[in-house]
């Protein structure tokens, strides 16, 4: 096979590989890590690079101005080497992490109170071995079954071979006074074993700890659980380690079925788990080693990832996951850095696209256990929603898209430093006014900053129901760009990267898209179990980005139903909170696992009713406008005084 | 640290190793493979090699004669690198193989008619599933689970990571026909789910494939089973590559307590049960992967090392193992190259020196389900020994040693090409006539010819009751050798190796503390439940060892009780038979753990009887001649006529 050396600058990094290898193959061997948001599908043109001489074939330059290729760049993700070459690296966006902040201990207020031995599975049991004799020879194993079984109850126990491997010398060292870590569910009652975990030397019965853990596409949340009191001895975030693989599930998906693809994808996300276990261990002064247990929340794709399965199928018709309730698995099988026989139970999910994630947030938030009509809304990329009360349930996926999580919007970009998250325009002058994340130049919108501009420009009347900006009006900040009609922000002196930042007429659609996606999910949910979404008592919004919306004005754009302000309630991580009542309760554990197996799921892409609400939501708000009786108002009087 | 070089001859291998090194070390770091029989101890000398140019500092020489020193040998295990040096490793002695071979198609016969659906817990169940569709989106293991339950009714079924990670390409690539191979105990009413093993593409269910192995210290067997039919379609035999790490249990419990000891010994058999599982599937033409269960018997020693679990505990007082009953693990767990999720079921063992090789020969012998007072002998290092009836069992190890495996007689070897097997003595030349395994020229004794060898000693008047040899009679082949009094069995001309083979006072007063212990054994077992050795109504014998003894002489000094020759019966190997049986029947699989739960182990060490029988016995055929009426007999009407 015929190789050929590729110099990458600036780090004079030379690796040898054989033609026909891609730059960004080649780019990782040599230690150098590109962003590809689209997942190196060459949707994206983030990992262009500059070639220097020759010898690389591209395959596609969608996203690079033919004025790019003629200066050499390439996509990475879509170039392939044919020989010798050298290849400049431009410096890669770094990911903000600023906003990201671990905690010491974050108060979680639990819906019940945490009663160990009623509760949880875990315990750590002293027992006092009387020492082998000539007249008693019992094996090792069998001293200390019997020990647990006279000293606490436990008739049938079993464990794995690392546990005996290290157990003689530990009974031995320790005098036979050991702490048990056994794993045992008070409520079985199918007469499954106990499991013993590990054997501590001596007295160790005053810490236990486990581990809860929210594997988010954008964020993974680790919560350090003390297990003795439930208390949350501290928390680490950050962002997941596959972002530069693919911004969304669907971008990791097809980068899961690329060559190995799949084993980094996992590789990623256990190395960012991996640090936040070591950050929160760290704060609490206690070894990663020491968590005996951990519950994992994720929508399907993140859990079929975590878990090293391929997720192919997710994405092709008719959309089936390899399994939506994994069987337990121990820490070791997955390289998850806790104890190695540490149980990792992987919380069950209803679909492809209505994931653990969702069914651990219907029980965090209380909707499984309300007699109130209750609207679950995650906003965000799938746009996971569920209808329902304590009796039943019913979920759907609308597919909004990333456009509020600022993917697909020019000048979108996360909630981080430096994010527009409020706007408010003049009504006579059509000036803005923002705020800034960070209090700092901006450097884009973030998805609540995009709801409020669209809110702004619509009862302004810069933007008429279609989204078309009106062009007539005496004001600058209304413009044709290279994109079409465009609104600016900001201009290029007050920005941090010294441009204009602007909404485009395309950025508006994508985003009325976006919006009408999620109505028309909401919609079809009531419309199917025959209520009026006026009907809904209550609507408990999850995921970290619906803390920051502006209930008033994602009403007006038609995001949120029209009801009175008082029903909507944000509620942060749910699925992480449902996470970390799995780890604590058995009892929750099985009430999300109840939840799952009983929740109907409703296939939008199916559905024709939700073709029909899709389109009829495209106008701001609707096509009817006496769907939102708020916004006929406030249009009809002439709308505020500003 | 200051690190010296070794030059290697005649292999012209050098490595650079920290000074301090053993010569044993360095060796192996140099890819020689230095035998050990006695595990490191400098006991037996075999590891001796030649040391050019000093820099060696011999904390032992202990088997090497002072001219042996002169000329530069030293231990290599026993010798610490202190410079640069040269060394040259003698010829390594070959274990010879040519009486191990592996067969086609053992007929074994079993006990019971094999009826898979009622006694194997192993299936391949061919499963259609229905396409997923848009109307029908259950994950795919889901839909396994509900094919399995609708189509074979099993209710409740589990599995690993591993078969969910190839699950969604098999159904598809497959059609949605699939042959998923279950594990599932019939007769459990523990309500434990059933275990996909595997799924394999289309209709399977032609081939289901087990292995029965047993690991004996000296020996490894495995048995490669057709379970559809019960027949063993390879079985494969060899040496137990540990050996050269140490002949007995005890020099492989000292060996393995040394640095890295214990992985290198677990490696070694695994090294030889892949090769043995590997040779079996290749006579068979399928692959050692398509083995779905193993079961293993073994001492309890060799299933500690099998596991990589600790075995110190097993050799000091008062002499534990880490666990009698292993729970079951999967193959990859400790590298047993057959499917990585295969179950690998270890039988129970009973004692440290009582090993699940003796439950599993127990059952297989047919004790548990004979009402006849029973005698169970694996006349081997270990000397088990079994008293019962299907009421009840109770179990000694006297620690025979290894003098009838030849191992601590000068001129003792295995039973393979070249070993006397079969000795008779002219009862007035004296001159010897013998058989060798093989029809060659004898290069040693065997435990058959060692016993053979003492007995027409004895009964020819060439050695008396205390086992000296008779010095006046007029025959060169009674002698003063170098270690005393000895008889020379083959004179060099006619010996392989051109040295006489003799039999030393040494040896004799060697194999008459292990024939003593063996007798001491049993009779302490008849003596703890008031029955008298001569009551005994069937001696069953196991272990290979066993198969070439003759009763007659081994009667005569008194290892095997005086009793009517149709009362022996031996079986050969009941260890790897028994193995057979639990992997083919989980009611045998069950009376083997239910033989291992009640037979009681008597501790002999602790027993003054036993050193009171031991010491009787050390005459032959023993202090008391009326308890060998038959041998009493004989002597009085003057011996036989020859």
């Amino acid at each position: 096979m015929a190789t050929c050396t590729v110099n990458f600058q600036p780090t004079e990094k030379t690796v040898s590989v054989p033609v026909g290898t891609l730059v960004h193959e080649a780019a990782h061997l040599a230690g150098l890590d590109l962003n590809m948001p689209c997942g190196g599908q060459g949707r994206c043109g983030r990992c262009a690079v500059l070639v220097h001489n020759g010898h690389v074939r591209r395959r596609s330059t969608l996203r690079l101005s033919p004025a790019d290729v003629e200066q050499g760049y390439a996509l990475a993700c879509q170039s392939v080497l044919e020989g010798d070459t050298t290849i400049t690296v431009p410096p890669q966006e770094k990911i903000e992490r600023r906003l990201v902040t671990d905690r010491t201990a974050a108060a979680i207020e639990l819906p019940f109170a945490y009663a160990p031995a009623r509760d949880q599975v875990l315990q750590a049991l002293l027992v006092t071995l009387p020492p082998p004799s000539m007249d008693d020879q019992t094996d090792d194993w069998s001293r200390l079954q019997r020990a647990l079984r006279r000293d606490h109850g436990l008739e049938r126990v079993t464990t794995d071979l690392g546990v005996l491997r290290t157990l003689g010398r530990t009974l031995r060292d320790a005098g036979w006074q050991v702490t048990a870590i056994v794993e045992c569910d008070p409520g079985d009652s199918s007469g499954a074993p106990a499991r013993v975990v590990s054997v501590l030397p001596g007295d160790c019965t005053d810490r236990l700890l486990g581990a809860a853990i929210d594997i988010g596409t954008t964020s993974n949340v680790v919560y350090l659980v003390d297990l003795l009191t439930g208390r949350v001895l501290a928390e680490a975030v950050d962002y997941n380690g596959q972002i530069a693989r693919g911004e969304d599930v669907i971008s990791r998906i097809i980068y899961a079925s690329k060559n190995n693809g799949l084993a980094e994808l996992q590789d990623l996300v256990m190395q960012t788990l991996n640090q936040l276990l070591a950050r929160a261990a760290r704060r609490a002064r206690v070894e990663p080693g020491e968590i005996y247990r951990a519950t994992v929340a994720g929508n399907s794709t993140m859990l079929h990832l975590f878990l090293g399965l391929p997720p192919e199928s997710i994405r092709l018709s008719p959309f089936i996951t390899a399994v939506n309730q994994p069987p337990p698995i121990r820490a070791r099988e997955i390289g998850l850095n806790i104890h190695p026989l540490a149980s990792v139970d992987c919380l069950p999910g209803i679909a492809s696209y209505v994931g653990a994630d969702i069914s651990a947030g219907v029980v965090s938030s209380g909707l499984t256990e309300t007699d109130l009509l209750t609207l679950f809304l995650d906003v965000g990329t799938n746009g996971e929603t569920v209808l329902g009360t304590r009796e039943w349930l019913i979920s759907c996926a609308c597919s909004a898209g990333p456009a509020f999580e600022g993917a697909g919007v020019d000048h979108g970009m996360r909630a981080t430093a430096g994010a527009i998250e409020e706007v408010w325009i003049n009504s006579k002058t059509f000036e803005p006014a923002y705020r800034v994340i960070g209090n700092q130049a901006p450097r884009g919108l973030c998805g609540s900053g995009l709801i409020a501009l669209l809110a702004e420009l619509f009862v302004t009347g810069v933007m008429d129901r279609a989204g078309n900006l009106n062009q007539e009006l005496d004001t600058p900040r209304v413009r044709h760009g290279d994109h079409g009609p465009e609104y600016v922000v900001a201009w290029a002196g007050e920005s941090a990267n010294g441009q204009d930042i602007v909404l485009t007429k395309v950025d508006i659609d994508n985003l009325l898209r976006a919006k009408a996606a999620i109505y028309a999910g909401y919609t079809v949910l009531c419309q199917s179990v025959g209520v009026d979404p006026a009907d809904v008592q209550q609507v408990l919004i999850g995921g970290a980005f619906g803390q920051y919306i502006n209930v008033e004005k994602a009403i007006q754009i038609g995001l949120l139903p029209d009801l009175p302000w008082e029903r909507f309630r944000f509620l942060g991580n749910t699925s992480a909170r449902g996470a970390y009542m799995a780890l604590l309760s058995q009892e929750a554990r099985q009430q999300i696992g109840a939840a799952a197996s009983k929740m109907t799921y409703l296939e939008l892409s199916a559905d024709n009713s939700f073709y029909e609400n899709f389109m009829s939501a495209l106008f701001l708000p609707h096509t009817e406008i006496s769907r939102f009786p708020s916004v006929q108002a406030a249009l009809s009087n002439g709308r505020d005084a500003r």
